[in-house]
């Protein structure tokens, strides 16, 4: 492991004409978006605004996707958890493994050549306080700088030519038990990034930094008073009632300062619509996994929230789990895409929420314009009323305190966690990587102390029914409801989903396998057995005129908690470990870059 | 890492004909000479007593090998240097990681499909005293059975169909600076293993276990009284003069107890010969790397011994480097072959030794037949007397306390290393991975303190002539002396070699290109950028009739000492790094199973 060390090589030798051209003087949105159309890149983490993770590209088909071969790999050099993915900039290659977190600039024209690495100098407490394995979801680009999270909690701006530091900020303080394991989200002149840790009584917020300083522009907290939650009370939108929120909206939904250890982490995927110049993303549950500790809804925790780029201010939030009881963290992604409604096109998110609803909202104000059910084992709800926007709770799945409560489902990691999905505009249905789990939840009371586990609840997970399907790749319609077909998997699918022109879906299972699927039948084309399991996200690009598809292979997170932390037997297992009891059967950690190309 | 842990699945779901019909009572030896003849299996980790890493599989040719793709991958669960192969035993493939030492149980049915994992609980001060990475070499199969040797020390044999304990030796103790890296071999109803440790003052042995009981059956140390170190003085024969040793020939190489701290371990690949009854192995540099500190020929450090597989009394012996002054090691393998000389075929050994010559001798009796340089650089010698068997040293590359001798070829590291070359009975040429590496060398003053480090020297290498050269690919005839061709790479050429009837040769750089070379010309027919760099072994075998090429990718080991532990500037590195400070910008950590087949 290298400690906040560079090595780099002179750029006029990889430099190609693409990243020359574009990195000027312009704002990092405008050069971002005209990168993001030029689809032989890979230039944001989730491949552009909207997170749609489709690309154009259509060398790879349906047809000859069974020639996919190996075009060349390369070890991230950490063993942990890998859920992010490369970004493609001009002929380079950026990613970032899992704790240490190594960042690699890599020659696309000599494969696996190390023009620059870089490894943060780390508060090695940071380790420690990770709730789910040591992730990392990957670097962002912009204004030629790479931008990378440290799990300490400090993001670096990194020179993207040598890998040089030009600043970093101190995001999070790791003795609180904040980490950081997201991807930030370039736009325009800022970087933005979240906090991880609601399992420490974390009180969570997004912050914007100057991308060119690194000096924090706004903090928007998820919990508490309006000014600290940026919530301006005429005017932001309760999206389920298209009412402003009022005064004190968060503060009226705790008893007593309980929103002050109010969790509402933010470690997810963020989008952006440049014309509203809204953000979005989701808060995690709130503070103590044990209801019975702080009564009322828990806002602004388990919501979806839409800021102003600029400044912050909250222009409508959706709360889609109000009063927690499971830990269903609101965090998924929200998706930009365009929705026919009764034959009006609305400009929509969709989110498949850890709660097993997929939720479609108008994106302009919060609206719900739908919210299924895509796991068929969703039992802790009978639906979502489409006037209020709450969950019918189905009274004896609610937790409290000093209860057992057998057979919830899904479990606490969703019936789809961080893995984020894919919007193919052909077929117009979502790609989705699910988890197929159930739970017993047994909440207890517990006492808040500074940088110590807060979570307040024994859980035991387990495929649905007890069964084998642990996982369900499926091709779902979120206005309708239907799946239109499922893949079924041994555990949880834990990757994310990469649709493309050529008629596929590629994502990869727990135990290791690389898939291409039939958009249209769910048909497994081609698949390919990885150095390790798969929890990171599929990309595409050309290098050269040819289509490359790449994933990062390298086991962990949450679903394979127990494989991580050497718990392997499902006797040893409390929390996730049941689930993935036997994963270390089929496959074992280390991270590694995989690269596929047609002969 | 899991920790003495076993995780099984039922045997006879993934048990195979091949093993279920060999695994029966006869002597482990008979079985093994039998199954080595089936050349769909590798039952040894040189391929079978000759360890001329020759397979007459010839599927895969010079002609088609440019259609090679990866079939299936496998992490390790261990970033450290590899420098072992799998074993393939009927359907099923074993390997063991570097330290941990985690052996897996692999179905070539299901591939990456896990049917065991054994971790052993380990001494965990074993990692400080390894001079040269946490390396491991492989396991061997015998009797039902798999040894696995760990770094700490301990020798495992391992129920072959469930990856059950069933005994464990104690072979050597980190605490006394004594580590086990290498390969055990199978003989009979015996298991044979060595110790490494010479920089820590240990005094050098081999010992021979019970394959059923583990019970030590005979051990014979490198230096000392005629008993330990188990020589006739009547009987033993000096292969350099052709006559017995005679009495204390050990003792009066020493002056007073130095011979207690005086090396000679012997971690190198073993070989046998069938019909002699004779095991052959090498040992390494005398304790202390200071010459001055140790005046005499310092018997039998630097030397091939042959011993009877029985009894362990030695046959004949012969030092290649008396008095050794630059740590050139002779642990490195024998090869078993027949030469013919003078229009008569004899059963020789070939060694290419550490010092850069490369040995040929009668096995019987240990007479030599030929040495001669295989590497330009070598220049400490002018060569080797055949009279005497011992090197003509030029006077001024030899070292002594309180100076810094420059510029001595090869460096410690010698002109090749552990790294196990071929022999392809076709072409009759030896294939060689090697090393084109220099040095200065400053001898020291040291105290002895058990477990502590007891070099006395500093040495700096480079690339011969501070080139751009490290590493050598060749083709050579050690009869003649001849080098046929060679292939020139940036670092040492640090991993073994396959040979097989296709008319290929492949081996790995440092880089992670993995090779398919034409046998005849030396061109480079075919090659694959692996996760990491290789340091490892190719093997080959079939698996429902179609032929695999496998190596452990996984960079580390003396030639990457500063990678892997983050030394990556020359100015940062004694010793061995500087031959290799820009290895990090080509390669990364990290162990991997690579798997290869035509289409």
């Amino acid at each position: 492991m290298r400690n906040t060390s560079v090595r780099s090589r002179p750029w006029s030798i990889v430099l190609g004409l693409g990243l020359g051209l574009i990195a000027t003087g312009a704002l990092a949105n405008d050069e971002l978006m005209q990168m993001a159309r030029d689809h032989s890149q890979w230039v944001m983490p989730s491949g552009d605004y909207t997170a749609q993770r489709y690309s154009p590209l259509d060398q790879i088909t349906a047809d000859n996707v069974k020639n996919l071969h190996v075009a060349w790999t390369m070890s991230s050099g950490s063993l942990r958890g890998h859920e992010g993915q490369p970004l493609v900039i001009g002929n380079m290659m950026y990613f970032e493994s899992s704790y240490p977190n190594h960042v690699y600039a890599v020659s696309l024209d000599d494969p696996g050549r190390i023009v620059w690495s870089f490894t943060p100098d780390q508060n090695k407490f940071a380790p420690s306080v990770a709730c789910c394995d040591v992730v990392n979801r990957g670097p962002a680009y912009g204004k030629g700088m790479i931008f990378a999270n440290a799990l300490d909690g400090v993001m670096y701006a990194l020179d993207a030519k040598t890998g040089a530091v030009k600043w970093k900020a101190q995001n999070a303080d790791p003795m609180l038990g904040q980490t950081m394991t997201m991807a930030p989200l370039v736009v325009k002149d800022k970087v933005i990034t979240g906090v991880a840790g609601a399992e420490y009584g974390v009180h969570g917020y997004i912050t914007a930094y100057d991308i060119d300083t690194g000096k924090q522009a706004w903090r928007a907290y998820s919990t508490g008073p309006d000014d600290q939650i940026m919530f301006d009370p005429n005017k932001t939108l309760d999206g389920a009632t298209q009412k402003p929120v009022g005064k004190d909206s968060s503060l009226k939904s705790w008893h007593g300062d309980q929103w002050k250890l109010g969790g509402g982490t933010t470690w997810g995927w963020y989008t952006y619509d440049p014309k509203l110049n809204l953000i979005y993303y989701g808060t995690g549950n709130p503070g103590t996994w044990n209801p019975t500790q702080r009564p009322g809804d828990n806002k602004y925790s388990m919501s979806v929230i839409a800021r102003d780029a600029d400044t912050g201010e909250a222009k409508w939030v959706f709360q889609m789990t109000p009063h927690d009881g499971w830990d269903y963290d609101g965090v998924n992604e929200s998706i930009l895409s365009d929705s026919t409604v009764d034959g009006k096109t609305i400009p929509t998110l969709t989110h498949f929420d850890r709660n097993g609803f997929a939720y479609v909202w108008n994106r302009a104000n919060g609206k719900l314009i739908a919210a299924h059910k895509f796991d068929p084992a969703v039992n802790w709800a009978s639906g979502i009323d489409m006037k209020t926007g709450r969950p019918d709770v189905v009274a004896d799945k609610m937790t409290k305190e000093g209860l057992n409560v057998k057979n919830i489902c899904p479990s606490s990691q969703g019936s789809k966690d961080q893995q984020p999905a894919s919007y193919d505009p052909d077929t117009g249905l979502f790609y989705v990587s699910t988890n197929h789990v159930c739970m017993d939840y047994q909440a207890f009371n517990v006492k808040y102390k500074a940088g110590f586990p807060y979570v307040g609840a024994l859980v035991n997970m387990y495929p649905a029914d007890h069964g084998d399907v642990g996982g369900r790749f499926i091709a779902f319609d979120p206005i309708s409801g239907q799946t239109k077909w499922a893949v079924n998997d041994r555990f949880q699918d834990w990757s994310g989903v990469l649709t493309t022109k050529g008629g596929i879906a590629f994502y990869g299972t727990l135990t290791g396998w690389f898939r291409a699927v039939d958009l249209k039948t769910g048909k497994v084309l081609w698949q390919f057995k990885t150095p390790s399991g798969i929890i990171g996200n599929p990309i595409t690009y050309t290098h050269d005129g040819k289509q490359y598809v790449a994933i990062l292979s390298g086991v962990g997170g949450w679903a394979a908690i127990g494989l991580s932390n050497n718990l392997t037997k499902a006797s040893e297992g409390l929390g996730a470990v049941g689930a993935t009891a036997t994963l270390g059967d089929y496959t074992n950690l280390g991270g590694t870059l995989m690269v596929f190309a047609l002969d």
